[in-house]
């Protein structure tokens, strides 16, 4: 079975941010898989899709400012009429990715006992962000 | 149904290539799936795959100057036999990723407004690169 | 068909190391596959997979060496109670990403004459990981 839908994300402010149960609350249809795969699809390119700590806020919290670092504001960029967080949300987005596949087990996605799954919204206002949710399996 | 294609890209120069057009126009096929995946997977490990802006070229130069700045040819490598931008090109193939999955609805795949498929060209003498492109879905 | 199934890896040290016989001698029945799709992932958020050069220890340990300078242990991490090594590894797991998608033809991965599977080991002591492979296609 293929089962594809779009999820709306909250707009959230800069920095990255646990959307695990606001992705998987929508898609109740998984419960209907017996095999398969999730697919998670971000149609945007300043913000991106990562798995990590699902716990600790601070591991979100290093994260933006390892990339804040790392990745400046203020760099040299020829790209900059949308502001000055506009040319580094390009680079963010490209470096972490915006595509997440994540296997399914009767069920339920297996994420590891630690995995969450993270939006980073590396805009100054990102506004909503889209995902397109693939899911197909054995049912 | 299942559809594999071989897709060999024309050389292109060290930097980053809007390669969206060239990539779909070898995929006819995309528009016999209602609702699928495209799969897009380089088979090299000196260049990339990525999503990022597909207008503005600016973009592209940035980025190419961040990896430039930040992964650059003059490291203190050990593997430096195939010239001073092969080490520096697999650093870079492994941050951006060789591997797109993008969803399929109705014969298209779903990108974003400002969506476009990226090619990192990262050695000075990259040649033709070869994606291999896996369809699947509900005809 | 599809097909799912727990690797368990042997517990390796810290850096990257070639795994393409370790996952691949653990399918045999990716043989059974005409067209498809392999996709490993890995349940852990400080350990990382990434394809690259299937060869030459030094692209190894020089990929090692660019990641400890860039994402150095000594940073100013407020998530540091378990080790100088944790924050790190949780940033270059999302660097490089913990889930590969390989394209299945005629019973083989489709790998690039260069490209092996890696493990990122980014943690001291790691211990074992675990990746779920989920194998789909033709049979």
């Amino acid at each position: 079975m293929w089962h594809q839908k779009i999820i709306q994300l909250k707009e959230k402010r800069r920095g990255f941010h646990l959307i695990t149960d606001e992705v998987l609350s929508a898609l109740p249809e998984m419960t209907a898989v017996n095999v398969g795969q999730l697919h998670l699809f971000l149609q945007h390119t300043s913000a991106s899709l990562t798995l990590n700590e699902n716990c600790d806020q601070t591991v979100r919290s290093d994260m933006e400012q390892y990339f804040l670092r790392t990745v400046p504001d203020k760099g040299d960029y020829q790209h900059d009429y949308e502001g000055a967080d506009d040319m580094p949300a390009h680079i963010k987005s490209s470096l972490l990715g915006v595509s997440l596949l994540l296997p399914i087990s009767q069920g339920r996605v297996l994420l590891g006992t630690w995995q969450g799954i993270w939006l980073g919204e590396h805009r100054i206002h990102g506004g909503g962000r889209r995902i397109i949710a693939t899911l197909q399996g054995n049912s």
